[in-house]
């Protein structure tokens, strides 16, 4: 059973999550930058990889606290799903940009910049919501409202890997190999996307939970 | 914790997931119908996505008359799951009828005709499982004997996927670039039968909490 | 309401899921052994498919006896959940041999007996944390270690396989089919380890509950 509102109960899990989703956003703009403009990748996916291990640690000091409080603000579990969806998402964008350098591809196309754009939105619309989540009580519409917006992106994106997709199909003169290669950068741009959308499932759940 | 049967609830909501699963039926009949004939393909998936269109008002009809009401006949978190995953079903079969226009598909291929017609027999058989769920305390068995067959025909679908790719991958004188298109094509199939399970495991934990 | 561990409550379900692990075992040391060894292929498969269809046979006895028991050790959700993880392992497992027949490969290569051998770890480290489940109370340490190695194998399994679908797409004098099909092989290989992990992750919310 959850704890009501006006009992003091552990504030630093928001703490935790806001560190959380900070870092996700930093690896997200990395993405973004390194998607545009492929020079220098090898440095670029360095510090990917470390911030990616940034929130690992973070992650994992998450379900350490959560094993040992007692009163958590909200149900345990959905605490521990929302920390490992928020896992998920940075795992994604670490696996994207690895992506180009695996692959060893040298010029990007428009459609991955427009995604790698998408996912830059979609996980500051998560840190807003997350942040709302401290006094919930007074704010679920706020967070709903953020939650919309990245159920909204989700749909963007779908359109645009369909396109993405299409044209890849379509291209003349396209090696079928690289054909192969891209359809798998679009592929994991687009899990990206959709592991913010997870995350805003679980933090609908408990708005849910608590209407 | 769930209200008892005996209580008066809120009817609407069997109303509601009824209509939605007339939507998805009548989405599954078109594109059995385009998968067999691929002429007036841009007429009928502008139907398709007009009935997708229906699909997506009625689940965030669904969703509003859950945060609103406060006896629902199950529980909130179940019901929420529901319809999320009745939504997940029409968009895969929309996806996948989007997927012959984007590829430019001229020819169909017989497996391809044999998922369609196995996704209209599964979400037949969600419709009678829901229909069943207004009255769920006396029918709890009839309702079971709808999900093991959603069960059955997931596997048959899988079955058949698993030829359709391999005599795809083994078929002299097709272009690899069509290999890949038929494969994603396929792959939408499945993951349109996919979600009828998901929505039937729902459903079969709902059972299992009211034993 | 999950029974107080002091209470006598049905052991048989541990019984049965440990009756599942051993098939689990028993089948990632078979595609172990014949994604070595591609000879006798047919003759294997039969047998996959069997074991296969042994572990089908537990599952359904557990569902059953989930229906009918009124004490379950765990939450009954959370059972039916691990019930079906664990039939998720073992019909991916399958799944992966049956490709090498369909597909028609007749040479290996290095990295699916990798990932081969990353799925025989998992399962048994799986097999290991389900046998200290029957007295959880004072073993909730030991099955996380069990868990954490799960995990790690997950990861290791994903750079196994990242490695392996670069390689693929470099290597020079390989027909594009002869990629796309190892493509799909890799893919239900690194299925198999994730549907371990996911089995994990049940068993992890279950030992977060009774924290």
């Amino acid at each position: 059973v959850p704890v009501p509102f006006l009992l003091p109960t552990d504030q630093d899990f928001f703490t935790m999550f806001e560190r959380t989703t900070t870092t996700i956003v930093e690896g997200a703009q990395l993405l973004e930058t390194l998607v545009a403009d492929l020079k220098d990748l090898d440095v670029r996916l360095v510090r990917l990889k470390e911030i990616e291990h940034e929130g690992d640690v973070t992650t994992h000091e998450t379900y350490e606290k959560l094993n040992k409080t007692f009163l958590t603000p909200f149900d345990r579990e959905d605490l521990h799903q929302l920390a490992a969806q928020l896992d998920e998402i940075l795992d994604w964008i670490e696996e994207t940009g690895q992506r180009f350098g695996l692959y060893k591809i040298t010029e990007t196309r428009p459609e991955a910049g427009r995604l790698a754009h998408i996912i830059v939105q979609a996980v500051s619309e998560l840190a807003a919501a997350i942040k709302l989540m401290r006094s919930h009580a007074k704010r679920a519409e706020r967070i709903h409202t953020h939650l919309v917006e990245i159920n909204r992106l989700e749909n963007e994106g779908d359109q645009v890997y369909r396109q993405a997709l299409g044209r890849l199909f379509e291209e003349e003169g396209l090696r079928t190999i690289m054909v192969l290669k891209w359809k798998e950068i679009y592929e994991a741009l687009e899990f990206s996307i959709d592991a913010c959308e997870h995350a805003a499932h679980v933090i609908d759940g408990v708005l849910v939970k608590h209407a």
